[in-house]
Order: structure tokens, then sequence, then C-alpha cells
């Protein structure tokens, strides 16, 4: 069990889900320039979070059913995000406020862990992104997301997988033929 | 205070330095393939970090005095680094073991809660850092990083800080100049 799945479970032990979303494909769960400090669970469906580059939209990440997504720079700061976080599909989602995840973060020292260990392996995750944007080849770059992530080849359409990776559909269509 | 400044400062306090490094100008610290789990505070001079991409040198951290540096890579999974870190002038450093630093995060809740401030801000300068990267416009990028970090452009050669802008030399000379 990783420590995502774990808080995961704490959560739903001490019923601390409130507030389902349900989104249509398209539909927005947080803009940029809302304040949002959530944790959502997908219960069902799939989303991207993208950000805008001079009218670009560049994905930088996914959710998928059973994992969490959250505008993550507005739960650390409580300021207003840079983040679009879009559904790709029929979606529904519960979420948790950042009050209640605190305190149950803070309420055992076996919790304040798992919180670090989460943390851990996002600061190890946003290292092996930031490689991953620096890494020239296109097929280098489809192969290390690809090691890394084999799920998202499942669950995500090409084009926003392409987007992910910083390739045309056209290449990345190419590379997965091959 | 930053929570990085009173890490610093317990480190201190419960001396929990040793091993003084000095290393000349473009000696390494710390090489691919190495295991490294010290976290190494810059007595005096400076470093950079870089990640190699058929054959470039792609920059993507600084050490200055005062500051911390470690492959965190190695330091979150205790696996062989991916980074070279490489002093920039003569440098010195003192050290701290994993194993001090986990002891001093778990011996008080103050402590544990300084970690988790200190993953949670490594955790957001990650995320701008992204999207530095994703960043197209070249004055953008330089604009975005000055406003963050200007104590880089005075500690920090400028074809480093090229290196880290994803620009040439000439593209950072005629931005800064301008």
């Amino acid at each position: 069990m990783t420590p995502l799945t774990e808080l995961i479970q704490q959560i739903d032990s001490k019923q601390l889900w409130e507030r389902e979303v349900d989104l249509q494909r398209n539909d927005y769960l947080v803009e940029k320039g809302n304040i949002n400090t959530r944790f959502f669970f997908v219960v069902e469906g799939s989303l991207r979070i993208f950000v805008l580059d001079s009218n670009e939209e560049n994905t930088i990440r996914f959710g998928y059913k059973g994992n969490l997504i959250a505008a993550l720079d507005s739960f650390l700061t409580e300021k207003p995000t840079e983040l679009y976080i879009q559904a790709l599909k029929k979606t529904r989602l519960k979420s948790v406020t950042k009050i209640k995840l605190k305190v149950l973060i803070e309420s055992s020292t076996a919790n304040t862990k798992l919180w670090i260990s989460i943390l851990e392996s996002f600061a190890f995750q946003q290292m092996e992104r930031e490689r991953d944007l620096l890494t020239s080849s296109p097929i280098e770059r489809y192969h290390r997301v690809l090691q890394r992530s084999p799920q998202l080849f499942q669950a995500i359409p090409d084009k926003y997988i392409a987007s992910y990776l910083r390739m045309s559909p056209e290449t990345f269509s190419r590379i997965k033929k091959s």
C-alpha cells in the first residue's frame, strides 16, 4: 500500500469526505485565479491539470479513478492558483478540506509520517518531471514516462499525453506505433 | 526566519555537522551514479547542480553561501543519483548525514513541522520550476526567475544562469541589458 492509499483509507475511515462534485466532459473543477485548498478524490472518471502559456494549454498532470487531485499551489500557499483542472470525461469527485486534512495529519505520529512520505514522494516525482522536460529526445521522454506511469497510457486520450510529453500528436502516434 | 534557516540553526546548536569538504573551482562534490544521502551546508563559495542530456549539461539548481545543497534524489531514495554537483569557485562545505537529520526531525513535534514546511516549500518551488520550463518566452522566463531569486543574479556567473533559464548566453546577455 502506498502512503497515498493509506491516507485515502484514513480519510475514508474518519468519514472526512464531503461535497460530491459531478462534472461533465470539459467542465472545469478549478480555474486560474480560484483559491481552492481542497484535496479531491476521483470516484469515477479522469481529469487533467494544465497551465496556459501564451494561449497554449500545457498539460502537466492527470487524475484518474482512485487517485487524489488538487490545485496544489493554492493548497500550499492559500493564494489563487495558476492551474486549470478539467474533466476529460464524465467525472465524480468527493473532497476533503485542508483544515480537516491538517487535523488528520497532526492527529498521530503515524499520520504525520505518512504526510512526510507523500511530500517526499511528490518532491521526487517533480524532480523526475523536471528531468523529463529537459530531455530533448521525444522517444526518450516517451519511454521515461511509460516506465514511470504505464497506467497513463490506458486512462488518458492520446492528445493530452502528447501535450504532457511536449510533442505533437503526430510524433506521439508515430513513437507509440514503433 | 525561513524553515530552512531554522533547521540549519538546529543542526548548529546540536553540533551535528561533520566532514568538512574543500573544493576547487570545477571540482565535483557528487557525480551521477554516486549514492550520497548527506545534506551539505555551503560555508563559502557556490555550486551548481546539473543533469546530462545527450552530453549537454542542463543546470537545474544552485547552492550559495549560507544555503543547503544535496543530491536530493539520492537523499530521498537512497539509490544512485542522476545529478552532478560542481563547485563554481573555491568552496567549503560541511555536512550532516541523513540518519542524524532524521533523528533531529523526529525529536520533537516542532522539528517535524519544520521538515514538513521545508518539503512543502520545495514542492511549491518545483512547481514554479516546472512552469518556468513550460514558459516559451525567454524574457518571461528571465523575469519569473529574477523576481523569485534575485540573489542568483549576484552570486552566479551568467553562463550558468543562462543554462538554468534554457537560453543561449547571448540571449541572456541581451535580455539583461534591455
